[in-house]
């Protein structure tokens, strides 16, 4: 392989976290899809309810971006127990985090991307890997969530949208 | 926002590519998981077969990289009319592939990464953007291929496992 052309950069700071912002703006359409009572309880196949899959988006969004920017891994404190049992909740849990992904994320030292790093005291990444396990991660689930809705009968809002 | 920061380097394209091979290495244990007919005819809420998906995700990847890489953007020529009606002639084809992104992609001037183009005479963005959605696409669709693998009582593979 030609080496010399394979470390070349190829992606800003500022164009991985527009595109995940992008990414979360079609998940929260996603959510707003789903009937509330489906939301909470629609699954198939034995998984998880959509909500269920959204609240894990959350748990890993900021702590991950507070993590690979301090090198500290904790739960996010501002919803530690609070598990949302409304869509509005949800919803609301999902703005705050936008906000506060937009405050953290260019605090993050650039050499923290390259850095490798425990993520959750669990899993050994540079920065960027771990941050793209949480966009990946999110898109495999929200896929799962375009089944449900269309399942019961409801288009879900198109892929390639992000605004 | 903190300008600087943001127009920070974050991904080498060999951390790209790599990423890439990863997640197809995941989908193609997700292809072999279906049972063949399953694989071909098994869908929920009037959605594709994972076969098709799959189809859809060779018709995307080498031809992307080949128009990232050169601005001219065709269908896979070796694939083009022979559409796999096996789960061994679609296995066959991804392996092709696999072989085919490793010696193109470091063929990609590392100016195009950045460059805008209209992929396909349709769609306008820097290359980085448009291998990018290629990737997202397939997590998207993959994650579709689970809910079917789950409602078939199949297990899926391990979505962090990659190697």
């Amino acid at each position: 392989m030609a080496t010399e052309i394979l470390e070349v950069n190829v992606l800003t700071a500022d164009a991985l976290i527009s595109n995940w912002q992008g990414h979360r703006r079609l998940t929260r359409r996603v959510i707003e899809a789903f009937p509330e009572d489906k939301l909470f309880a629609f699954s198939l196949g034995g998984m998880r309810p959509f909500a269920e899959m959204a609240w894990e988006f959350i748990r890993m969004a900021v702590p991950i971006v507070e993590g690979v920017a301090t090198g500290e891994w904790k739960e996010w404190n501002e919803f530690k127990g609070t598990k949302p049992t409304t869509k509005s909740e949800l919803l609301s849990l999902w703005d705050k985090q936008t906000t506060e992904l937009n405050e953290k994320f260019p605090k993050i030292p650039p050499h923290r991307f390259n850095e490798e790093d425990i993520a959750f005291g669990q899993w050994k990444n540079p920065g960027i890997a771990t941050i793209q396990y949480a966009i990946d991660n999110e898109i495999h689930h929200r896929g799962q969530g375009y089944v449900y809705l269309r399942s019961l009968g409801i288009a879900p809002p198109p892929f390639w949208e992000r605004d």
